[in-house]
């Protein structure tokens, strides 16, 4: 099949072009390298020795045999948008390629206004371009379960049926998402929800839970292979950022209570899922959405695993509770369904103290390279 | 109170000026005139000679010895709005200021991009705007009842209480807006709803019905304070064009079967809605949702009652079912409560017989004005 993959230099965008590549798509990756601007700008690095996107392709030809197309530039340029379609023909649309972060788009008002415009009319541009180009193609798009908020009622995949004085109808499960990026994320799955009832697309709204982990079956084939891993508090999430504090001695930053509970999953059942959604195309006018996530942990639960892992390990592991930076429930009742995937054929690597151990190990090999300086909290949702 | 109204030149935005002006408010207005530039884009015009905005402010002080404050810029330029609010410091914000046609956001991508980028980024820099100078501020939105679509259900204000394996929650009801235009209010309501839970802004989001009529109290006091009235195809709204189409001898275009229901209100009443909303504020972190229209029609029911009245004025009235432009269901259950602004004291004026001739008879006025080209449906919801 052919799948063109938007943001395919990633963290997760280019593991999923070389899994798509190995096997047996034809792949093409966008990116305009967003993350890594933002990285800059934020003095913040990865903690992998990543390589450009070009020799990524190259290395991957080299070691895989494997042709991966290369097309530069900025989604929210419909023009550009066009061309992609239109030379590449996708059957299928991963579209990873926008801004990824909560606390990014929560800086200043700046920040707010160009994550909703950049993610907004990247995603529209797409619909566009589906409609108009290539209207056989199947959209995967990445959501976030973030969308969903924390209600006080079981999370559905999507819709919801509701009965209400003597009727009943199935209809979008409510949104309260907590982030201008996570707003950006409800804004796309209205759009697109439009899109397939309007003009027959097809979609997958894949709400995916927090990922942790470092390496696929890809990635360890060559160093020059590896994904980006962030550890910031801007762009590293709390699983990932939690172990390359242990490794460093930097007290693990539970923000408020630590009763935030959250879908979680390891990367390489990202790769699982994408795939599993790739092949199983939604069908005309549907629009699909699968909660992408493994199981559910607390910040406490998984301070308290690192910890346990980290002592094992002979590291001496400080849970440290700070103001939360965000405006949030830090206790709160969580229970999201997440079965669809599973009925695809989705079998889930769970988080254990092994999978932990192993991700600290890799952490290690880069320890020189972590800066310690971005890694306390400071992007607060009420600067006031 | 001192009421900054964005979109002060607009068909309810001028009216609803003068109507808080009389009402002893200070009031100023923020335009950048779009409207009349996608009037001009359109070919289009309004049926009445509508003067500068200027003029109108002179022509106001004039008849009613009170000023009007002028400041013209665009709310989707951040600094702008923060020199407004800095300067003006208002008490309390009527927010018209967005591109308000449902067909102009179809014609293409260009317009649907630039009608949720326009939209949505002036809304989110009056949030920051209040946050950061006017945090006491209370936000009047217009939103609209087309942001819920047309469920199977009893659509409530707003929020929504759902049972669910056994337990409960109020949440936002469900969204299934029909044009990018409806989207880009649904954005702005999720938007809003944030602002309000994270930073604790005061905020009124009214789901408006489709406004028709021409007169208020105070556009009657000169004609130079008349307001505009659109008839064309992509920004008139259903009665207002059936009344131009039936006085120019136009068949009445009713889309498809014609069983589309809506909520419906007089021109008169959004200014009391306005009024009632404006000196009832929203408390502190409340978001709150009010449907605003007083009563149900069904575009038949709409046609027929046009038909009647011009039968009794002489005018042979044809009633057209043309092909549906629009992409909707042409015959659905339709309930909507919209019991809170009568609670605060909303006296509806109904839609009568009278009414409509009353309006006929205005429209008889400006009828050498009427232009015929952009009267029939071309903007489709899918143009493939």
């Amino acid at each position: 099949m052919r799948v063109l993959i938007l943001g395919g230099d990633g963290y997760l965008g280019w593991p999923t072009a070389m899994h798509l590549s190995e096997a047996g798509h034809d792949v093409a990756v966008v990116d305009n390298f967003l993350r890594r601007q933002m990285s800059i700008e934020l003095g913040a690095g990865s903690l992998t020795p990543i390589q450009s996107l070009h020799e990524r392709i190259t290395a991957w030809k080299e070691v895989s045999g494997k042709e991966i197309e290369l097309f530069v530039g900025d989604i929210a340029d419909g023009q550009f948008v066009d061309e992609v379609f239109t030379n590449f023909r996708p059957e299928s649309i991963v579209h990873y390629g926008e801004q990824p972060s909560a606390p990014y788009s929560m800086i200043d008002r700046r920040h707010a206004v160009s994550t909703q415009v950049n993610n907004v009319v990247g995603t529209l541009n797409v619909l566009y371009a589906i409609r108009d180009i290539t209207p056989e193609a199947h959209l995967v798009k990445l959501g976030t379960m973030g969308e969903y908020g924390t209600p006080n009622i079981d999370i559905e995949e999507g819709f919801i049926e509701i009965n209400h004085n003597g009727r009943t109808d199935t209809l979008p499960f409510p949104k309260m998402p907590g982030s201008m990026y996570h707003l950006s994320k409800v804004h796309d799955s209205h759009n697109i929800h439009f899109a397939c009832r309007i003009w027959g697309v097809k979609a997958t709204d894949l709400n995916q839970g927090v990922v942790y982990g470092i390496r696929t079956p890809e990635t360890d084939l060559d160093e020059r292979l590896c994904t980006r891993f962030d550890y910031d508090e801007v762009l590293g999430t709390a699983l990932n950022r939690f172990c390359v504090q242990a490794v460093v001695g930097y007290p693990l930053t539970v923000y408020g209570k630590g009763g935030q509970t959250r879908g979680f999953l390891n990367i390489v059942d990202t790769m699982q899922c994408i795939k599993l959604a790739v092949e199983n195309p939604a069908t005309e006018g549907e629009y699909r959405v699968f909660n992408q996530f493994t199981e559910q942990w607390s910040v406490n639960q998984l301070a308290e695993l690192v910890a346990k892992v980290g002592e094992r390990a002979g590291i001496n592991v400080v849970i440290e509770k700070v103001n939360d930076p965000r405006i949030e429930a830090e206790e709160h009742y969580y229970n999201a369904t997440h079965t669809k995937l599973l009925e695809l054929g989705l079998h889930p690597n769970l988080l254990t103290e092994d999978v932990v151990e192993h991700l600290i190990e890799t952490i290690k090999r880069y320890k020189d390279r972590i800066l310690l300086g971005p890694i306390a909290p400071k992007t607060r949702w009420d600067p006031r």
